[in-house]
């Protein structure tokens, strides 16, 4: 990956002009960016955003809109659920690891409550106070709360007391047919903000390198805007703020192959560039091969049935997050899948309401037994057969003992039954990146903070160490973000 | 991880004593670090090697001492086997990925008889023209060769032609009892070797830091020697071989939480420093999450049954390389195993010769039939049951369509039948490390050499990105290493 652009640190004795010049300069303008120049912004800092595209936005702004929050929201209380900072940090590190970053998500649950204050009170983010309880990658109306991770599904509904964490803001265009999900009612009350705060951006500003002084500490980024190298100054510090490596294919191969050839909810801005840029400086990183993935078939579809691998063998509980799927078909099950369903099931599902139309595949074998069923399909003789007459067998007593699928999902599968080829069918966005503390200070491989550099979202290893959930991505962008400001502009 | 010992490079200009000098300076006296001071000092350079213990050896000298070679070797040759360039590199890039370094595996494979000649015919590392064709993690005796990745098993048999390419020097101590392996053996005449060409070494060297003049060049290395800092000089270059991370808990929580808890064939010196070190001059680093597991049970009874997952279903082939269950077991089953095995199978497999009689496990539940057995482990009804059916319907025909195990070793699971726990047996090291290219150059994140700076062994990301063969850490430390050397030697 040898640059036309060094992306080495540039001492800043070798600039001879400083273009522009900011308390706080952030580069990116997604939600980690935006909540980093609100952030500082309120901490009374002057901040300079720098924008690669034409305006703010980012991935957030084209995202479905979780924030994952809890610990008792008022939209959590308003729907009547009730949620504890305890029971939210024990999901979070059940389901997010291994290897999650405790402290981390110690501070963004207890200032979970707050965050979602600063987001609704401070910034203006709308959400609607009514609850989605169907199976479904996001509310298909404009509903502000949803399960977005399988905390009410096995393994940790036996443990862990379940809530809803998935706040989506409320997008009246969405309702109207429009094509914006909620983020784009996040971004814009937090650029909004931005802007009322007086904050400045630039745009078509590709970052290239930071800008060290003599003991290390950061003090600038090179950009090019419009082809021209601009020297940036930051008098207080540098927020990182550019996204995951989804779309840096030389990146993926060396740290998360299996995602080369299959971003998904990620835009083509995310190259990596700043994870490189603190690389150079001896930033640590973490994680990164964990990958948010997608599982595309509708779950209104799938959990009526069953999921089988390329052997036909049951592999999760279908009941679950379907973020969890698409991690166990592309990481454990070489990326095959197939739904098992029968026609009264698969008709049911049809009827139900989806935000994911385009998700409710066809099928493509049919059988009137699973036998005739699991030949059209090539599977050895048996092999489905097995599978279901296990899962028929306890399924009349509503039960799944393998994998604990909730009793209102489990029923027997008749006839005439079908299979959906969902073989291939993922895609994602890295979620590893550099190593950050509580604070949002980049750490150097010693440990200790690298002076004047700060880093939120995507680009940074955040809440979610190899699980996932809907929310966590637009929720420690814009925790984390917060708190990158606020760090900077006290630096 | 805040070190006590800073790790950031340290400015030549501030060395105020050079404690030892030579062209060359390796860090690390096992495989990597042997065969590159070797190489060294074939090219003409005046060598010192830095070792932390009290004495050569490292892991290498500890392990079993296969070095995956091939391409048509004189051992190979001997034994009757054909193998090619091009059949090495085939199974090399679809054994061990997703996301290998082709170019690092092409010039691996295109120098691999040559590699053997070097260790043979100028080292003297001795290999037993005999080869071992039982099920087993390395031969009982002295033989030289065996298959040691899975390449005449599925999938890989179908459609690269298979050929043995584990080689394991003779050792002569283990065959009459003494508890040594092989890597011993390659590890003598290799340090034999750099001795007779003049290669010094200090022992008690904890390598702490780089030392870099101000164009950033490499130039020395810090360590503490005794408990007191000494500078070394390296008037050509530095070569990095201090081993995995294996035993660094940070890093592993970090880059590959699932081995937390569970570092095996590696040592406790392997804690990560070297990489770190590197990491703050800017230096890249790939597939961190990627590691060699082991599973500690006996192939010579697991391949005459049927391994299966917590849920009693099967999850591979019994008949491939015994670290890919030990992958497939950690990474894709949570870890759990069981072995299905039946009285006479299992008879049979403790009459058979193995160098692991430790891992012959005792069955922990028996049943006269499957159904007793399924409940008597508290699997669902059926669960192991069906599994059974359908590998015996298939055995019966000596099939396993499943997971394409070679007829040999598939026959139907009869009675009396036991199950061996084998949950939670695994282990391993990591391979993942600094990004280095086919002359052992440690490359920066922009994708330039660090002048001066060469690194080889497990502290590298090697001929592995995900998958593992036995004899490629070996392997790829001695190839590599010795290129380390002879490019350090040159620069």
């Amino acid at each position: 990956m040898a640059d036309a652009t060094p992306i080495r640190p540039i001492p800043a004795e070798q600039v001879t002009e400083w273009a522009y010049e900011a308390d706080v300069v952030v580069a990116g303008f997604g939600v980690a960016g935006a909540s980093a120049a609100v952030g500082a912004a309120q901490a009374g800092a002057d901040v300079l955003v720098l924008e690669r595209t034409g305006g703010w936005g980012g991935a957030a702004a084209m995202a479905g809109g979780f924030i994952y929050m809890g610990g008792g929201t008022p939209l959590q209380k308003a729907c009547g659920f009730e949620d504890t900072v305890d029971n939210m940090k024990a999901f979070m590190k059940a389901a997010l690891g291994p290897g999650t970053d405790e402290a981390k998500i110690d501070a963004y649950c207890d200032g979970s409550v707050d965050h979602y204050h600063w987001l609704v009170d401070e910034c203006g983010v709308p959400f609607k106070m009514s609850f989605w309880g169907e199976p479904g990658w996001e509310p298909p109306g404009d509903d502000g709360l949803q399960y977005s991770g399988g905390e009410n599904a096995a393994p940790f509904n036996a443990t862990i007391p379940p809530a809803p964490r998935g706040h989506v803001p409320q997008m009246s265009d969405k309702q109207s047919g429009g094509e914006k999900g909620g983020g784009y009612m996040l971004m814009k009350p937090l650029t909004d903000k931005a802007a009322e705060l007086g904050v400045r951006a630039e745009y078509d500003m590709r970052v290239q390198a930071l800008i060290v002084d003599t003991d290390g500490r950061v003090v600038g980024i090179q950009a090019k805007q419009y082809g021209k190298d601009v020297a940036v100054r930051a008098r207080k510090g540098v927020v990182l703020a550019t996204g995951s490596f989804a779309y840096n294919d030389t990146m993926l191969e060396s740290y998360a192959p299996k995602l080369v050839g299959r971003p998904a909810a990620s835009i083509e801005e995310h190259d990596g560039r700043a994870i490189r840029m603190a690389q150079a400086l001896g930033a640590d990183l973490a994680h990164m091969d964990a990958a948010e993935v997608a599982f595309f078939c509708d779950p209104q579809l799938f959990i009526r049935g069953i999921l089988v691998n390329g052997r036909g063998q049951r592999y999760i509980n279908e009941d679950t997050y379907p973020g969890r799927v698409g991690q166990a078909t592309l990481y454990e099950n070489e990326n095959q899948s197939y739904l098992i369903i029968d026609e009264a099931a698969y008709e049911e599902g049809l009827t139900r309401p989806t935000a994911t139309e385009q998700l409710r595949h066809q099928p493509k074998w049919v059988g009137e037994t699973v036998e005739e069923l699991e030949a059209e399909m090539g599977l050895p003789a048996g092999a489905l057969q097995s599978t279901v007459d296990v899962y028929n067998r306890h399924a009349e007593n509503g039960e799944d003992p393998l994998f604990g699928k909730k009793p209102e999902w489990v029923k027997p599968i008749g006839s005439p039954v079908a299979a959906i080829d969902l073989r291939g069918m993922t895609g994602g966005f890295t979620l590893g990146g550099l190593r950050t503390n509580v604070d949002s200070e980049v750490l150097h491989v010693s440990g200790e903070p690298i002076p004047g550099l700060f880093a939120a979202g995507r680009c940074t290893s955040g809440v979610c160490a190899g699980g996932y959930a809907s929310g966590t991505s637009l929720g420690d962008g814009s925790f984390f973000g917060r708190r990158a400001g606020i760090s900077a502009a006290k630096a």
